[in-house]
């Protein structure tokens, strides 16, 4: 093979640094999941086709990475079929399995799979690879990460105080502070719909209110009345466009759009428990926001629906986002479990962590320091203080060839080592140590107990 | 969908038990990895197939998993090769992408790919899944992970020093007492099969002796015979069955045995090195064993082999191994790049801690304690408590429901949460929580720091 090897469009390699980074941003979500109360579960990376194909809409479908059959595949396609060179007709005659495509479908089947083995509610986390045959963009890939919280089984307003809280927590974690944890609700939404008579219009109707944001007043108008909705609906909408306030003033004007809606009212008071349980609880870095434009997948959220923005100045999407789904594991046929769940956006948390340098300095698990190496005797003697420090659990190791002495504190800057360690004749004779400091250049001679004092 | 979910064959889901104590293996492994100055890189899940195929054999190239292309996946495969119905043909036409075998192949790419950011020798070591198409059977599957460590771009033995060492600290650290670490050298076999006269038969004669453990002296010699080395080769080897005494003696023997290989003087140079600084070292709980038979993946080791096995009693395979291999990254043109590295197998290790019941009790990240919720107000001011104690790094939650308090406890103990909080009216009052012992069913009124400082 003569030219240089590449990866697949859309796929990363993580070099060390990059991994360490990444690790302390799951470090910190895992932490955090379990100081709630989350527990661990993971799921093959691969389903059977039924499990996922249907499960996210016929766009999703033709997202998902398929697997060929093991084997000689064709074996058993009939003729017929075969003779057609239909793709899509082919697909399933060859191809079992495919790569998951989000952690909420395989989290449903895991429920309903082991539900005589889980205690409910459950609360788990999941942090694991996703796969989607999306055309690869600045910031979208083939194959990332998703870190998800969701309970199974509660239909309690306090699981959604938690995750606001949770939300706050993790981002007070990472250091990354003035988030804003956007709120809406399903029945609000649909209430809304109900008044300005466009209940079947739902979907439509939120789509077009969605775009408030990126495309202004004038033009959300003016999608909805090309969707069917009537233009005396729209001009009820009008105090919506003009909520202001703080989120208690907002509801109060929002109790006034809703008051015929019975669906409206429930939501309003779902928003308002959540609320006073936050103010009662506080935040300790990030802002609870309603925001009645907010819908994200719709189709599914069925109560509260969460986005969390990243500080104000950083130019980012949604950092994060979740709400309620009611009937989460009735696709596979149990009913009747409410789910609502969290996930946290690792790549773009990564982004902005890297666009505000707020990595702690710590993340790289580097080793402290490097055993120069002068020949073998001095490099066995050497390799004695470093099992010696190593069981002080510092990270150290020594050059493997005695090399000259340049290209082994070249070694050691390249790799941004803080201490190199010489252990030469002298030293052999005397118990003692040379620690060099190489940014300071500065050198000084150390017992080895000395030696771990100072590198602990 | 009425029947019940299920997964792929040969996969698995994990539970958060078994999660946890994955991932107490993982960190282990991880710390000891970072303590020896090794450091982490990712590859994708997937490769483009050229990168993977004819590096494993053929039959490793049929056990890779190929990914469908996505979209219309026949439009550009010619009448005249789709109509032979050739899966072998048809393959590459409809699957450029493959996912990862195993993370030696992955990692000689990353080496060439990045080589120009790279400062060699480079230490990295990867934790990922792999799949593989094997029929599954009881402890294989389709998908498990490797954890390998590796060293490119350094030909120094203080390698294989470090690597048993490493081998030795990891066991050591999961109080894995009493494995072995058998070693071995590509050259000594070399050596044997030239001085028996079957140079040419390198490949049929490691094969057979690799089995003496499991079928014997004069089994091994008939697999010879019948591979067609001569009578007088297998006389020769006699010697070799007989090696008794601890390492330095058996490599006296084997002095004799190879006195005339050039090679073979080589290869005991080798292993004397490595046994001269381990004992000088000193092993914390593992023992390094000279194993003349050990071939492993011999075709592409070309100098130290290692394998790991249990402690006595514990039935159970290799639970490690790793060697030399000189030449890693020639597959993908860049040359004279060495490569040495050892892996550990994540399954198998679980099993034996599972049968050892050596898994501490601390792997599990359960809550300490659960708040008992008597309604909204109760359960507002317990939140208060939950904030309080989660500030203090105490995993805790608060049950979601004003459900009866025999239905909360019970929850409390299927979870095996130590501790339950109770909050009523008359606690509200004296500004004092009643923690109860779960196990024991004992009872005291604590105030909100004494509490902390008892879970904490």
């Amino acid at each position: 093979m003569a030219q240089k090897p590449s990866i697949p469009k859309g796929t990363r390699d993580f070099n060390p640094e990059q991994v360490a980074k990444r690790n302390y941003i799951f470090n910190t979500i895992q932490t955090q999941f379990e100081r709630f109360g989350f527990q661990p579960i993971e799921t093959p990376s691969f389903e059977n086709s039924d499990t996922l194909m249907g499960k996210y809409g016929d766009e999703g479908d033709r997202l998902i990475f398929k697997i060929l059959n093991s084997g000689d595949f064709l074996r058993k396609v009939e003729d017929s079929l075969y003779t057609e060179k239909n793709a899509t007709k082919l697909t399933p005659k060859i191809s079992e399995k495919a790569l998951r495509y989000d952690l909420t479908v395989p989290f449903a089947r895991y429920v309903v799979q082991h539900q005589n083995d889980i205690e409910f509610p459950f609360k788990r986390y999941q942090m694991q690879p996703v796969w989607r045959a999306d055309r690869p963009q600045k910031g979208r890939f083939r194959e990332f990460y998703q870190c998800d919280a969701d309970v199974v089984g509660s239909t309690s307003l306090w699981q959604e105080v938690e995750f606001v809280q949770l939300y706050d927590a993790v981002f007070s974690a990472l250091q990354l502070e003035g988030v804003t944890i956007k709120i809406n609700n399903r029945k609000i939404l649909s209430g809304i719909a109900e008044v300005i008579g466009a209940s079947d219009k739902l979907i439509d109707f939120t789509v077009a209110l969605d775009k408030l944001d990126k495309i202004g007043e004038e033009k959300v108008k003016e999608e909805m009345l090309a969707k069917g909705i009537s233009e005396e609906g729209i001009n009820k909408l009008q105090p919506l466009f003009e909520l202001k306030g703080n989120f208690a003033t907002q509801i109060q004007q929002l109790q006034d759009i809703l008051s015929v809606s019975e669906e409206g009212q429930k939501g309003i008071e779902e928003l308002q428990f959540i609320n006073m349980a936050i103010a009662e609880l506080g935040l300790q870095t990030a802002t609870l926001q309603l925001d009645v434009t907010l819908a994200r997948g719709l189709n599914y959220y069925t109560g509260a629906i969460f986005e969390v923005s990243a500080p104000e100045g950083v130019k980012m999407g949604s950092i994060g986002g979740g709400g309620r789904y009611d009937d989460l594991t009735g696709i596979f046929g149990l009913k009747n479990m409410s789910g609502v769940g969290i996930s946290f956006g690792l790549d773009r948390i990564y982004l902005v962590l890297e666009e505000l340098d707020a990595f702690p300095n710590t993340v790289n698990k580097n080793i402290k320091a490097l055993f120069i190496n002068f020949g073998d005797n001095e490099a066995l003697y050497a390799m004695k203080a470093v099992k010696a420090l190593r069981s002080h659990n510092i990270n150290t190791e020594l050059y493997p060839d005695a090399a000259k002495m340049g290209k082994q504190m070249k070694h050691a800057d390249k790799r941004q080592i803080p201490y190199t360690i010489l252990v030469g004749e002298k030293e052999m004779e005397s118990s003692k140590y040379t620690l060099k400091h190489m940014v300071s250049g500065e050198q000084e001679q150390l017992s080895l107990d000395k030696l771990i004092a100072k590198l602990a």
